[in-house]
């Protein structure tokens, strides 16, 4: 018998697009794997969930360490007790599903779940950009627009789990329009593309990324204005191309937080990149 | 010698309008006054805040009670540690001032301070509409927005003491337009005359408070999106014309908060009326 067992702990993000599986000790990734996300139904999913964990497994037992938890990452909104899926609006085969349970029957592991972007601001609050702060607020900004908070030491899940998402606010109260639904406007839905087409030098697309700045700005004012968090950390697709709307967010954010002292409120970039979001989810206890 | 002291505590809440102070006991009020915010210069004010103090002390120490504590509540926002005020909009001698620090030195008394909001939903959390729940949001909307707070069995001040200002949350972001600016806007600033001619069956005025009923439902939905708090209280002025509105704006919220668990979130009516800011106040330890 070793007088010191290893514990590792898996990971897995299940993107609208990708889902991505990761090995980690004390946080830190020693292999991870990446499949296309399968919609057609459960069973689907479950048998590409088994490709993504099973060589994640065998590694472990070749390594003779044990597996303290897994965890999943899900783009939806779930109850409070995070045992089920109320929504999960880019992949609607999850809704209504008690997936840590399906996960403990397939794989026999004590298995939790959270929202995927309570897994990255997880991620990034213990090991990534917001490693020194107490008072993290993470937005995630990919396909659609999700976000956590980091306070205490822990995420902040609301009274009835459906804290902390930035891309519902009313961003236009009159139409009604919600930062999501506004930031799809923008872009007609292709973010890249519009980026691509920015950085070729195309001006319309350039202005595009200028109101996304104001729109990105205005809200995460109304963040600090509503829970006034040391810093702000931003991630998701969108990040590769924060060079052409980060200056004017910053700008228009302090321009709109109404507090002197909490003007200065910065907005950093995340630092763990594309395995942040599985990294979190085998943070989750 | 009495075997026990009676305890009093005093608190002032100070309006744009109109400033009072209640003598309680253990939150109870025992006796109040109010008089007009003097407006022109610090001297003054302080004068006027002794006219409403002295007879609280004199009735203290015809009761052989102790003072604990004297808190005031300001419309303003302060420095994180709660000893300077920052910006005062409606009330602009106040800007830079250390208030406790005055208080103290007139008074000789145990002096604490904080945003006037907070002082109103720290009454309503702990002794009204929201004494049995733990996450309370409270709004009020009088001649501005304020908001504070309630987890924890604290008031949540952020990282900056700039927490909780849903007033300044931004509603149309194009414009920008917050919340407060466009409460000012449907109302032209004088929201009890827009009621008196609703109640009086004036339609343009009626339309004009279904508009603020989808304006404040957006806002608190947005509010619900980030925090998801238990439960919100209303109060302020505009709560005495809250069924033009109220209704509306519980329709619009729930339409538009996306957690399907948080969808049933209630707003109420406070409960403590008038005093509730003056007894939060005398509550601040």
């Amino acid at each position: 018998m070793a007088s010191k067992n290893k514990i590792y702990n898996i990971g897995i993000d299940v993107g609208g697009t990708k889902m991505t599986s990761v090995l980690t000790e004390g946080g830190k990734p020693i292999t991870d794997f990446t499949l296309a996300t399968p919609k057609d139904n459960l069973e689907h999913f479950i048998i590409m969930l088994k490709a993504l964990v099973d060589p994640l497994l065998e590694m472990a037992k070749s390594d003779k360490a044990k597996i303290g938890t897994m965890g999943i990452g899900i783009p939806g909104v779930m109850d409070g007790t995070k045992e089920r899926i109320l929504k999960c609006p880019n992949l609607s085969i999850l809704d209504g599903v008690y997936l840590p349970k399906i996960l403990k029957e397939n794989f026999g592991l004590l298995s939790v779940m959270d929202n995927d972007a309570n897994c990255f601001i997880r991620a990034e609050a213990t090991l990534g950009a917001g490693k020194k702060y107490k008072n993290v607020y993470g937005i995630t900004i990919g396909t659609g627009i999700g976000g956590g908070w980091w306070i205490n030491d822990d995420i902040y899940n609301g009274s009835h789990g459906g804290g902390a998402e930035p891309g519902h606010m009313v961003v236009d109260y009159k139409k009604p329009l919600d930062l999501e639904d506004a930031y799809h406007n923008l872009t007609s839905s292709s973010p890249a593309e519009v980026a691509r087409r920015a950085y070729m030098g195309d001006v319309p697309a350039q202005r595009i990324f200028e109101e996304l700045g104001a729109l990105f700005g205005a809200s995460l004012a109304s963040i600090v204005n509503i829970i006034d968090p040391e810093i702000i950390i931003i991630g998701g697709g969108v990040v590769e191309s924060s060079d052409l709307f980060l200056n004017a967010a910053q700008k228009t954010m302090k321009e709109l937080i109404i507090s002197p002292a909490a003007k200065n409120t910065k907005i950093v970039k995340a630092k763990l990149g594309q395995l942040a979001g599985a990294i979190g989810a085998s943070l989750l206890k």
